[in-house]
């Protein structure tokens, strides 16, 4: 395959957690084009494992998509250097109360690869200790436990969609049973 | 839960295939907020198994990551009326060069929920029949074709980190293996 090369990148919008950037591109063709990319600086999730084997699982009103979803604990990282595990282990306890005895690297997932650099570290989390759930202050969400095969089901039916989430439960499903 | 509110929505940058808005929300707690938004038109794609179950894929550079991915066949509607059955077959014979003699609905991810409405249906293509590729102009991409256990194994060792990929090809090897 022949090269495809930006030339220039300008930024056109700075947003409150991703940025708009206009990307010249030179095509192999020898075209040129403007492409858009948004520019994200990070997340981390995480598959909460109780002792028997449910999923702590987090319902929160998504504003994009105008519905509630239920999808694994997950959040930015506070600065692009800061490690993706740490970043998992302080998401988890924010939002589900608990802490994490042992953190095992799961998967990573880039979640919108056409047009933006988001990149989620995906990670089980085991030997769950009770800790203090302390959301955001723009967070509002509940905490809720499931058994794996139900969240399973919920995605063939449509009603678990979030990407990361169906990704993560899936990949625990593979690795682990 | 008590309620999140979206007060207005005011469009800061129209771009080639997302737009970018500003949400003014009023949260439960009184307080109000600020949020990204980024819209886009949907999008469809396809787990195509060949008769021998090997996976047809494709690798492409993406300028979002600054390098080379591993991706089932996809690609966005042509507006938002299109069906996305419709658009996942026009995107499997446009990118790998076969038509889908079967085509069955496998599950729907939202790609990022925290800022953005991208919604992909994906389906699973079976009886694949020779047809012609045409690529759209700025679209460069090599068609692959990799066995299943393969696949899995790279998205275990963070080669395959498309988070549309990776949910896809887990849920089709749950559901059909």
């Amino acid at each position: 395959m022949d090269e495809i090369r930006r030339v220039k990148r300008e930024l056109v919008h700075r947003g409150k957690i991703v940025n708009f950037y206009e990307d010249y591109m030179a095509l192999p063709n020898g075209n040129t084009a403007v492409w858009d990319f948004i520019e994200h600086k990070g997340a981390a999730a995480v598959v909460p494992v109780t002792e028997e084997g449910k999923i702590l699982m987090v319902r929160q009103y998504r504003n994009a998509l105008e519905r509630y979803t239920l999808e694994i604990p997950a959040g930015a990282v506070n600065d692009v250097e800061e490690p993706k595990e740490k970043c998992a282990a302080r998401e988890l306890e924010e939002e589900t109360g608990y802490k994490a005895g042992k953190l095992e690297w799961l998967m990573n997932v880039n979640t919108t690869v056409a047009f933006c650099n988001e990149f989620i570290g995906i990670y089980v989390a085991r030997d769950l200790i009770p800790a203090r759930q302390h959301l955001d202050e723009d967070e509002f969400l509940n905490v809720e436990e499931h058994g794996l095969d139900e969240l399973l089901s919920m995605i063939y039916d449509g009603k678990i969609t979030d990407a990361k989430t169906s990704a993560a439960l899936l990949a625990y499903r593979v690795k682990y049973r």
